[in-house]
């Protein structure tokens, strides 16, 4: 016996490299904005009293539910708040899959899934995507104890309309059906409005992505409000204050700026849809993306010798050494020049060979 | 059947109110301090680039634990860093105790140990106090699967010296023992030496009260680096990035600024040590207080009275409904001026009984 006995043992989630940007590096593996917050969130940087500092914050971070209520035309009693997507994610999994019958999600999704799930032990199976990388919603249709979808889905980059998510969620009444958007804003198609007619949904949304917040950590849910509630019930066990007084205030100041919202999100995907053609002129193929990434795989160079010959090129993207997916690179959109200089890179690799 | 039958169903803590603090309200309930943070935390919030925040910040906090090793003359693998100590010990139990076992600490004390214990499924006893609200060591002389004792205590603000709680670590080497130092700057013994001789120990703080930093969400862990280990696999499990970059940048320049941190806890003990003595004057007994706060019973008129009373002059002090300690009021030490208004406030009451 040792007191190491009682230690958890888990395989822990292995985030994208974060190096330091310093000089040239090219960051185009974490899905990260290339364009800075809104310079409303500047103002409110200014405008928060370090005094407030020594107080708690508010438990709920009310006045950022509040904002996100009005801004997406709901009552703030359906907003949940926490510390990024990841935390809101993983306290509906504990929260919303208590059951004993396997959570069902896509083999090809967001890799925190299964570990959420290992973590507090909680039974799910993986569902085949088809070979177009497409999720076949009469595979779901079997006993579950809820279902996960990442719409757009990632690191696939395809999004599916609203009405084949509303299929999912109608043929699953008895289950909670989440359905996460940190990429809907790059063109998807969000299910926001089916929350007016179903109970058992849960939207899911992130301000790293196209609020250029990675560093604020700040992401919410959506839902009816009883689903609410019982995350709000599991979040007061764990912490009462998970959203400091920083993440709120700049927050709630870049949800009021929706003109550099939308002007940022165009940027991108005019960037994005640019480079997809490039990339198909130097023989890749992108699937089709409706996020601020491509997941690009090349006619005869593997992916893994694209990545390791980027790296040396200081430009940093994604690959995962996983079934299925080891010879595609999911590529973050930056900057029209960081994207002349991946070109120009790959181009350069592509005739030398 | 319904969606709603596997939704984990939890008895969530309470948190103390939280009224905006406007006007003339005195806000002694949930121990905050009555200063602000460090002006070289002002100087923090001026230098961070608006620019960091579009980006991950660093998984681990790394510079917020590097200048806390640093200042604790530890190596920053022996220091975790979390959203509040909340967090921090919320993911110590998760991770230090998985075993069969029975998890012990005081039956009075800290009331989330219970909330973490029942949501993560842990089993636990709490041991009795003796009648002046001390730890008896020999009564954890049990078959355990984990220690906690808060250090000082809470709400009872006694605290016990370094040889005391080496007693009870060394009674279970085959036990993690968290000792939860919050309260820890204000005259308390801290047992930080004793990561030199112990591997089965956990010593938990807080940037909430001697920090001014309640706002913030900042707490951190020392032990030895298997453990702190273990705690981050469990903390890769649930969200990479936990600290957002303001989080991390400010509380390195409230690291750095001891002169001040020195300087706010004398002021806070000087005016703690004056408040009992006046309380006493006015019948009451205070517990000997080595923490932020006091623990204060009146010879005479019952604590929920005067907790009423002190509510509707707009002085908001810490009662718990409890069993035996629903005669106690937990008053937070607040500026001279907070404490003439509450001394003046209750000698008017008194008086006219």
């Amino acid at each position: 016996m040792s007191y190491f006995d009682n230690v958890r043992q888990v395989t822990p989630y292995v985030p994208g490299e974060q190096p330091v940007v310093t000089g040239d590096l090219i960051k185009l593996n974490t899905n990260e904005n290339p364009y800075p917050p809104s310079p409303k969130v500047k103002d409110a940087v200014e405008a928060l009293p370090i005094d407030e500092m020594r107080l708690y914050p508010n438990t709920t971070a009310a006045p950022l539910a509040e904002a996100l209520a009005a801004y997406h035309g709901l009552r703030p009693e359906q907003v949940f708040v926490g510390v990024g997507s990841d935390d809101v994610l993983a306290t509906c999994f504990l929260t919303f899959f208590a059951g004993k019958d396997p959570v069902l999600f896509p083999d090809i999704t967001y890799y925190f899934y299964d570990v959420w799930a290992e973590l507090y032990r909680i039974p799910y199976e993986r569902i085949p995507l088809d070979e177009n990388f497409r999720i076949v919603p009469d595979d779901y249709r079997k006993k579950n104890g809820g279902i996960v979808i990442a719409n757009p889905n990632a690191p696939t980059s395809i999004g599916e309309p609203m009405d084949f998510i509303e299929g999912i969620v109608k043929d699953h009444p008895d289950s909670v059906v989440i359905v996460d958007e940190a990429y809907i804003d790059y063109g998807g198609e969000t299910s926001l409005p089916l929350l007016q007619k179903y109970k058992n949904l849960v939207i899911v949304r992130t301000f790293s992505k196209s609020r250029s917040f990675a560093g604020m950590r700040v992401g919410y849910a959506m839902a009816d409000s009883k689903l609410i509630e019982a995350l709000n019930s599991v979040k007061f066990s764990i912490n009462s204050y998970t959203m400091n007084c920083t993440a709120i205030a700049y927050g709630v100041a870049s949800v009021q700026d929706e003109p550099y919202f939308r002007e940022m999100i165009a940027k991108i995907v005019k960037t994005r849809d640019k480079t997809a053609e490039r990339l198909a002129s130097l023989g890749f193929t992108c699937l089709p993306s409706q996020a601020n990434f491509l997941f690009a795989t090349h006619e005869t160079v593997p992916a893994q010798e694209i990545f390791t010959y980027l790296k040396t090129k200081n430009i940093y993207v994604r690959f995962f050494n996983k079934p299925r997916i080891d010879n595609y690179l999911r590529i973050t959109i930056g900057t029209d020049e960081q994207m002349d200089r991946l070109i120009e890179t790959l181009s350069g690799m592509l005739e030398n060979r």
